[in-house]
């Protein structure tokens, strides 16, 4: 839900739309109000922080009213149950019909159709989801065992390589600073060495910065790629171009 | 008004806006229906066609009802009065408050502002933009010399360029494909020895598949940056980031 994660979703929507033309494109509403979305891992961290239950809800219902059948949110944090299951129970309390697609599990049902054969999966997302263990526990119930990061990793590495005020993710993604970068090497490394053999990139601001299906040996799983794909599959099916056999997402 | 236009603009108004987390971003909602409006130039070239003025219009609309001050369209050859002058016609007539941002006017605008030196500025653009004149008068009334393709070079070389259903960027632009780029530079090199000392590249698929501001020693101005300017400029000024000095656009 950073706003570049947002374009990235709309991007790949339109990269797995087969077109030759403008008019062979799918209809697409984009509502970015980042100003206004309170951090959703503040939030989490803190219920006594502002919540962006509100928004997020208020922008769904925007998107209801424009004609929006599905959506998704750009943001994994988002997808903690304070706060997706929240807003979800809002639109249907308003007797709105939109669907929001739930990125996690969605990134989680890809991999075991489309990766049965892997074991052991590690992520890489923000300190909220590492603690709400959001897709640790998605993938031990599709039956892969959860890679996940020391939490000296976890609070040295990976989150301020996403959050950084000087060098993170948040304030330049496409390319990512080399600070960054570096940073980004280090957790792959570190899942690798306690066995990953795949890893989710489960923060939108990290596919940004690491566009590679696989790096040093290891396969990156891109749920922002994936929930484009299903947001295609869930309004314009016979759209979706078929996918790369070579690509996890 | 390809899609990735659209994306392009968005970008760009990020780019343009200093940030060091999510909530330092503007307010920008972008609705992208392709499939639904009718290609502009087949309509300025034969108006017997369908108009593309209906969907504009109520896209406009719908931007306004969600909030929206001020609004851009990402299309060169949406510019022209048949269309363009129609939209904000409609508008203005069903009440509507929003303003739309004139695309290429502020492009034009931008470079006497910021290039009063130059002299001689070509144009790339749609046969419809080329046929009905739309940057070749305005450059001529902001006071430079208007430098335009011949006819051959129009036909042959820069429509396939935005249009050929192979290879043209409609279909590929990030990057484009070989064909495109060389065809590309073809196009620069018959401007820069007709005399240009600038170039608009006046069609929102160009800047995607060219975005470099300086190319064989010719100054590439952006029109999709200025108006990405334009709409930050227009909406929060004061959160604009400083103009490079050496950039046109």
């Amino acid at each position: 839900m950073g706003p570049h994660a947002g374009l990235d979703l709309v991007e790949k929507i339109l990269t797995l739309t087969p077109a030759t033309k403008d008019q062979d494109h799918l209809p697409v509403a984009l509502l970015s109000y980042p100003e206004r979305i309170p951090d959703r891992s503040t939030f989490l961290m803190d219920p006594s922080q502002p919540s962006p239950v509100p928004v997020l809800t208020a922008v769904a219902r925007q998107l209801d009213d424009l004609g929006a059948t599905v959506a998704g949110i750009p943001c994994n944090t988002a997808h903690a149950p304070a706060i997706f299951d929240a807003v979800r129970e809002q639109l249907r309390a308003s007797g709105h019909q939109i669907r929001l697609l739930h990125m996690i599990d969605e990134a989680v049902r890809h991999v075991q159709r489309t990766h049965a054969d892997l074991r052991r999966i590690g992520t890489m997302a923000t300190l909220a989801v590492h603690r709400l263990k959001l897709y640790r526990e998605a993938i031990a119930r599709a039956g892969f065992e959860p890679v996940v990061p020391d939490e000296r990793v976890q609070v040295e590495v990976i989150n301020p390589t996403i959050f950084d005020p000087q060098w993170g993710l948040k304030v330049q993604s496409t390319p990512p600073t080399e600070r960054a970068r570096q940073s980004l090497l280090e957790a792959i490394d570190h899942l690798r060495d306690n066995g990953a053999e795949a890893i989710f990139l489960g923060c939108t601001e990290l596919p940004l910065a690491v566009p590679e299906s696989h790096l040093d040996g290891i396969r990156l799983i891109d749920p922002t790629r994936v929930l484009a794909r299903a947001l295609i599959r869930e309004t314009y099916p016979d759209r979706l171009s078929a996918p790369a056999s070579d690509q996890a997402a």
